[in-house]
């Protein structure tokens, strides 16, 4: 149980940044013998905010982990509401865990509902259909955008953690929300000054995720291979693995 | 109201002779006054089988409706529980139409419940979930596999009808079908044969969409831009547009 | 293709204005090759705007189906809400389209979630049931009463589309509808006004329900007849046929 | 409390001899101070086997109840899946109990599931749908049809006992059902033998109606007029109430 | 159908005035032929606001119901949202009925949504939980706390009748309820009052569920024993039943 | 993060033997810094196989945690569908992990669909309600009985173990899962036999409440005090805490 893990946490957009903060954060909240490896696609949007940019993470996720040539034992796709997961499940033997899960699995367990506080409004029906396509919604309050862009995050100006926690306040009063979860991976971090300021847990997806993919390596678990999630079948690919980078 | 329409009607694998045999079916389906122009994308798989391909595929359509140069009125997207159909309605301003979703809706409207019959066991959750996120499940009786890979299609022998014709009769007596869906693309042209060895309606998706196709833009109605679908915000994109083709 | 088609559009009250001006609209929408028919019931009440009104309209307008003696392809029931498309498609052989599942599928294409904005506060439940039966619920973000009377959207005032307008912008804010559906027969030709005021796609049932009819009829599908709605078994009936008109 | 009490049980279909024993039967389960009356509407199918005949017998029960001259003091509605009993609940300020969702709510009370077992296949959709609206789904494990008529119950022969036994023992075994609901107003009094044959217990709708609408009057309680069933609006209706019988 | 019945109406807390005004309107409300025997726990908490008070209510029913040593017909448990009806319907071979799902059975018949209004804030997710396990969530539009505590009730002053008043007339203006339940046993007599004040029908659990258990005695009805709540297997337990009083 | 952590694993029944069969697979589970310690009601069923039992076991595990002395970070729940998880939240500051709800969240994690194998069939019911109130059922493929009776799972017979994959390769094959839940705490340490016969993950809720509840614990996580789980106000309770032992 004690031999070192090696979790790649991958950025869903290809802003170097917030990789190296996502990935400080998850090493920060990872168990000792855990060493966190952040990824960024090169492929992609400099941040995930609609369905195009969405999709072209699902696939620069994708590449960033074929490309890593390092051994690694669970990856995390560090990106909240957006596509992908399922093919890292198909093209991978390790365990995969998405933030967006990750966070809702975690808050099922510390209330009787939670919200999630994300960025955008626009983005807001793609993470209620990736909770409900992982059968995450019953439990689900709400989902509130705080109007603040993921690039407007990396500052963590004080504008930007006041808007997450009027939504946040908004959740539990109006919605009657328990927990908070927090709705994009460049919010890690924030987790404690929402917590202070609203009174109730706080659940950043990021940190939960790699908590998750500890567990599920230390019980020998990973992901099913009979159905849904069957390595390819062999066939003419074209355009894919992406040529290499020049 | 008779002004003349173009459909795009895009495969969502590259394999050329399937774009062809599914855009002659869907213009020998479509009112007198359309036409339609079928699409390949450059870049995917050969075959639409799994949560990966169906990834590339989302893209795939993109790119393909992006790199086309003429006019149209309205885009199919002729994969049956493929991603990327809410790109498309983020990046277009004419209405789009998932061949999934048309079959549904159409048989929503024949019988009491519908049933869908594909073609590899593991490409059911894919479609469960599509079917899911569009709010299409509720009159779904069952999604069954026919065990017929999705290029063995293409020669249409006896065994391959014969196959779904099993599979579309448990489908009535077993799951109280009343109506079936073709669950591909490549099996637009194969709804009389069933129909005639079932005797319930069969909806091909193709065929389908190309018609609510017309009647919306008939309509004059278009995809709601205020949230969900859109334009993308202006932003860093790496590696997309896809490079021109050489 | 490009046979002729015809349409019958039934109204679901006696007020033959109003019939009168649902098939003009209707006739306008169609396509060029498709002739609308309105029928009025000879049965049943002045307006539908309640549940003894609804049930009388279901049986009023098979009634004034059987007693048509012309040839038709295909069956409108112009009534958002009421009763009555389950025993048509029990009697008929042509494909039926119900007013209120028709706006309801195509508003489901084009945005993530609807909302109905209807005429009185008590015919909301109606609607819902209605929608709940043809598993249409899902997406459906709200049903918003204008607290205009059916008759009282005859005369088209400002002060009807005002009320309807409010309650669309309500729907979008508020309940974070993507696409509006107009919610009577009688508002048909409102759909220009409020999309034009709301700013998001305004889908009327009436017209389209047509396109949805003249698409079952091109495509040569037709109500399954093997379980739900089979032909009336063989008995003695009482008082049905209506005796004929004096 | 102890006032007498008068039952108005009104039989879906025009055969008398069926009204005769079901008003039989629950003027047996009643309480002693309760007085049933059979009505059997003028107007309507002579059995209740599918969606026609079903909008029949909602407007030949509010037909039949208006008719009454007498006073009572609720009403049951004695037709499984039968349409109508939302009129009667706008029409009356007395009390409604329809037999489908009185089986229900009983035999919710008396195990985790409960199927239905029915007379044709071609109704079970029907009784769906009226479970569906009235919200008593979700305990349901199924609805099983015998394959016996509405009229073939009139005999009560150890053949139509014996099928509808063989569909409950396949609830049970096959569904999880804990108890069994008779589907027909027509097997009222079938009760002990299929509860004897299968081990479970057997509500019967028209006398749990009968006991429920006991309930009701007894604690003064009645329909909510404040949206759903409030009055009809005064308007101007054709042909209803119907002409007096001549 | 004239024999006499007896009701055990069983409180949760262990406050013996209300488990007195709580038989006393039981009994009031029941049929002349019915007695009514209130029980109360000689353990647990003197009013249930909570999840381990709730888990001690369901064991104190169970006690109090086993020590008791007349006979009896039927058992009503007296609290709104608590836990044990399983265990009592498990141990015993009399219909047992819990107030919550009495109260909302009932109010599904007599509109098209109810809400309940309930004491402490704390509860609402209680009593959610137990109607979500019996089924009845569906028709169910909200449940709204007071802010009043249980033992607050006994008193029966204005302020407290107010403050439900409110909350009921909210339910009915902003979620659409039809009908109120009362949402705790202390409230048993306060119907009349909230019915007068806000002008829809006014459950009371209490007196629900003794006309639900009369009429499943009247039937002879009782709980099923085939799975769920079959009689406990024989093995070793410890601490139970409670040792005699002292 | 390398704090040393003291989790609770509370058997539900009173079988020590039990206990520290669990306690010893849940410390060999556990991160190298966990101290797991076994604890055993001293109120309640050896064995937890229905309604009451499981009541008793709500109990006895609050009353188990509550005599403790030592000092701990977090308690496991070890009864697989057994009551009583709320009251631990509510009662307690540390975070509480459910074994039925960590196998059920971790099952989500790795396959489209997942099933439960659990002992007796009358438990199947139970197990059902509690993912249910936790909002787990929506992937759940099916909850299957092996006839074992939980006691009987002590000797670990090659019969038993044949029992549990027989039903476990029904539920992949039958039910389309694609990862089994060990449906008993006394389950523990079948997994891997059961996953080699099976081809498919196999969670057992022992070890997966353990890894959760140390990944709570590292990201300081626990259960929301503002509504559901807040303290139990002050109030008088007779008969708890249970006297002390003699």
């Amino acid at each position: 149980m004690s031999n070192p893990v090696t979790i790649l946490v991958v950025n869903v957009n290809t802003t170097e940044e917030m990789t190296r903060s996502i990935a400080a954060l998850a090493q920060q909240a990872a168990s000792p013998d855990t060493t966190v490896v952040g990824l960024t696609p090169t492929f992609g949007a400099e941040s995930c905010e609609g369905n195009l940019e969405s999709y072209l993470a699902a696939l620069g996720v994708v590449d960033a982990v074929q490309r890593y040539e390092g051994s690694y034992d669970a990856v995390v796709q560090a990106g909240f509401g957006e596509h992908g997961r399922e093919a890292l499940q198909e093209v991978l033997d390790v365990p995969v865990v998405d933030i967006t899960e990750a966070a809702a699995h975690l808050a099922m367990m510390l209330g009787h509902r939670f919200s999630v506080v994300t960025t955008l409004d626009r983005t807001v029906p793609l993470i209620h259909d990736r909770l409900l396509v992982a059968g995450l919604t019953t439990q689900c309050a709400s989902i509130r955008a705080s109007g603040v862009g993921v690039l407007d995050l990396e500052g963590d100006s004080p504008r930007v953690t006041e808007a997450i926690v009027q939504e946040a306040k908004r959740a539990v009063l109006e919605d009657h929300a328990e927990v908070i979860c927090l709705g994009c991976g460049g919010m890690a971090g924030l987790d404690t000054a929402v917590r202070e300021a609203v009174g109730v847990p706080v659940v950043d997806g990021v940190t939960a995720a790699v908590r998750i993919a500890e567990g599920l390596v230390g019980l020998g678990l990973t992901t099913s291979k009979v159905r849904t999630y069957a390595p390819p079948r062999p066939k003419k690919i074209v355009g894919w693995p992406l040529p290499p980078l020049t």
